[in-house]
């Protein structure tokens, strides 16, 4: 695979001048267009020539208006990175819409350098194979465009460069690519299994011979171009058909099952209550000093309770463990990012319980019945959050999602009452009857969303919430019984 | 100052109740209100009681709705936060207009345990206190609503529930409060010292008697609702006269003593850049490696050459050490905060060099010409300014500052040279020939903007920019001298 490229391409001065004259006015209004486009570019350079890496990343600054690029070199993680899911620092160096994002290193690296070391397995590799791909593909569906070089330095050449770097003191080689050419032999079929597991049709890698400085800065650069060129120039395809744009036959849909009648004495109410927060008190106390991260999410209809609940647990905590986040509209520089992007940006850190008043279930939940996104878009949310909430509990962090139910003529009440009370009234507004005549297609959206989200490491509790004090007890017990049961766990 | 708090004060449990039922109603109206404000409130809450600070804060949250609300307990700083300047953590949670940010502990208890430990003396605690008063003041004068909240419990009444908590094992109460309670007499004075040396008339210290639970809670929520009641019904007073709104007379312009013929042949421009950028190269790499860091701002008329001066300096620097930080039009996210908020927000991590192309100078250029800032915003920004910077200065980051300077002609023949040039001509817009109509105004506020700001830890350079050369050349012997005398310090 990587020999392939070993051809001795290379560039004279001359022609180089020539190319890179028209390049950079191509470039540069490739990227005055590129502005007000709806889409961001992601650019990763990585390979075994890490001095070439740089150089590259710094003709580019030179040839585009670094005024719209980000550019992040990415090394070992940072304490506080560590403390957050591997792809975390990735998705916070997501470039926004219009603008491009060079990521200089990073992920590829790092489990070749891993793997070489001993520290993970070849599973330990697919793994992480497995969370790049998912990142980029997320980003590729959304609309991203996603390129990746791999800059190959053969070992005869990076050998040479050494020994005339010692002459020198070239200070732009050091250990560690000694450390590469050393382990050179074994480490070219890692690099062949990373470049192999990482394959991605959407953004396949670009194999680029990395020993001619001007034919390797060349090749980068036109293909840039290349591909914002086209990119620009393409006429506006309609949103893909998904794969799996099945409608999903269930047979029936599972709020049905749900036992509105479900209710609890005020009496029984008060004395469980006690129970469960005093319980919930010291578990949450020694999760976060164990540094145990757990998220809550709450959806339901308008007026099922969710705040209500969310109070009961939280008052049960130190205000210094917990923090709602709240999901509204997003600000418009959330709206330039995947829809993602916006709660990898509020993930916790360490020892923290993060309950979130609605979530991403709004793809597939408001975006959906609304129209706000695209039936592709919000179809393959569902294997985008699948992968998110994988990514959350790989890295230890409890993900417990309530659904809470009522009825129509409970909501009905519900909002009536609200109106009567003085400072309740704000809550009622004409959007919230509107939502109530697309009840059905809520529901639907509803069944899909658990059947497709359900899973044993983030399931869905669907809680009969017609009457608020069986649905907050049934929700205490159960988020105390996840706390317990992560503390059991001797992971 | 405490002892006048001590008066024994209580509320029945029937009163509480009572005036509990409508306070939760004018809170939550009043913050409905407050969503439409263009101001954020911030509310700080310290005092000796540990424990009832949290109650109070776990309260507001039942009270108020915290889908508006950001609540941060502050202890030490994490590792990150250590490499930020002290200031930094707390700017990073302010919240947005028509939002309630909550400051749980924090700066003052910090002030008060490192004085109490003996690690900084009054001198230390001072500056410390002026940081803080600085950052109130300059929120305040924004428009934000402040309050702050100290919780005072008499020593008797903590020795009491020290007691009682071993008995019944309360977990609300820790070691911290049993020193609390041990160095009780010793910090008395330096309490009253943090309590007047961060003393702000626009936000008073509310000195609340901690003893009955719930005096302190009435207390904290009448105050916040009376706060808001008054702010939200107050007719909008007229942009409030500033201080200095004074001219500056500083007989003549600093601008025009600049030697604009000032040039280099281009041979020995080569051959200077050369050498300089071989400088700068060695000099950077072992600042990044000492994790110095430093800031370069450029600020300059439209075409002044920012863009290839910055070039210029970048190029002779690893990719992985520098970031250049366009500013354009903030976000709708950034015009929601204080104007300062989104260059806090970009500072550099340890060991990297940022570089602005154009910066927070804007406020007193392009705000203050185009009319963007009212006069009194303009005027109090020199001072934020210097503020903002000494911080960083403090904290060990190099300020640099470059003001380029061409004339009318030199302007208007770049201009059109660039609507010759394929790939510049983008950068011309008729906005920029608008901007050379205001040419006397923009220099008098550049000529104010000197004299405010340049300070010997932070001086502006001024660079003769009608010949590129010569300014790059300038620029960057500039910054080669700062970072060799930033290596030379010992400190």
């Amino acid at each position: 695979m990587l020999e392939t490229v070993e051809v001795g391409a290379t560039v004279s001065k001359a022609d180089y001048e020539a190319e890179v004259k028209q390049l950079r006015v191509d470039l540069l209004n490739a990227q005055f267009d590129l502005q007000e486009a709806s889409f961001p570019v992601i650019v990763l350079v990585v390979g075994n020539d890490r001095p070439g890496c740089n150089a590259t990343v710094q003709t580019l600054h030179e040839w585009i208006d670094v005024r719209h690029v980000r550019t992040r070199a990415f090394g070992p993680p940072t304490v506080e990175e560590a403390t957050y899911p591997r792809m975390w620092r990735y998705w916070m160096h997501l470039p926004a819409n219009g603008r491009i994002g060079i990521y200089l290193g990073g992920l590829a690296l790092e489990m070749i350098s891993q793997r070489a070391a001993g520290k993970i397995d070849d599973a330990g590799l697919d793994l992480q194979a497995n969370h790049m791909v998912q990142f980029l593909e997320t980003l590729a569906e959304d609309g991203a465009l996603v390129l990746r070089f791999w800059l190959h330095l053969p070992k005869k050449e990076l050998g040479k460069r050494l020994k005339k770097s010692k002459k020198y003191k070239d200070w732009r080689l050091d250990e560690q690519d000694w450390r590469i050419h050393e382990s050179y032999d074994d480490s070219v079929p890692i690099v062949e299994r990373v470049l192999r597991k990482t394959a991605l049709p959407r953004a396949p890698w670009n194999l680029v011979e990395s020993t001619d400085e001007r034919h390797r800065n060349l090749t980068v650069g036109k293909a840039l171009l290349s591909a914002l060129t086209n990119r620009l120039t393409a006429t506006e395809p309609p949103p893909p058909p998904s794969n799996d744009a099945v409608e999903l036959e269930t047979g029936g849909n599972v709020l049905d099952t749900i036992d509105l009648s479900a209710s609890l004495k005020r009496g029984e109410y008060r004395q469980r209550l006690d129970d469960l927060q005093t319980r919930l008190r010291k578990l949450a106390r020694t999760a976060c000093e164990r540094d145990h991260r757990l998220v809550l999410v709450f959806e339901g209809q308008d007026a099922a309770g969710k705040g209500g609940a969310i109070r009961r647990i939280t008052n049960a905590m130190n205000v210094r463990d917990y923090k709602v986040v709240p999901v509204a509209a997003p600000t418009d520089e959330e709206r330039s990012h995947h829809y993602l992007w916006r709660f990898w940006r509020h993930l916790p850190r360490e020892g923290k319980i993060l309950v979130f008043d609605r979530s991403w279930y709004g793809r597939v939940l408001v975006e959906r019945v609304e129209g706000f996104a695209h039936e592709a878009e919000w179809r393959r949310a569902y294997r985008e959050i699948n992968d998110f909430e994988e990514q959350l509990v790989e890295h230890g962090v409890g993900v417990v999602k309530f659904w809470l139910q009522i009825d129509r003529d409970e909501q009905l009440a519900r909002f009536q009452a609200r109106e009567r009370t003085p400072y309740k009234k704000y809550k009622i507004t004409d959007e919230d009857y509107r939502n109530r005549e697309r009840w059905d297609e809520y529901a639907a959206a509803v069944n899909e969303m658990v059947a497709r989200t359900s899973s044993e490491i983030a399931p869905w509790h669907l809680v009969a919430a017609n009457d608020k004090r069986w649905a907050r007890i049934r929700i205490l017990e159960t988020v105390v019984e996840a706390v317990e049961r992560a503390q059991a766990d001797p992971a």
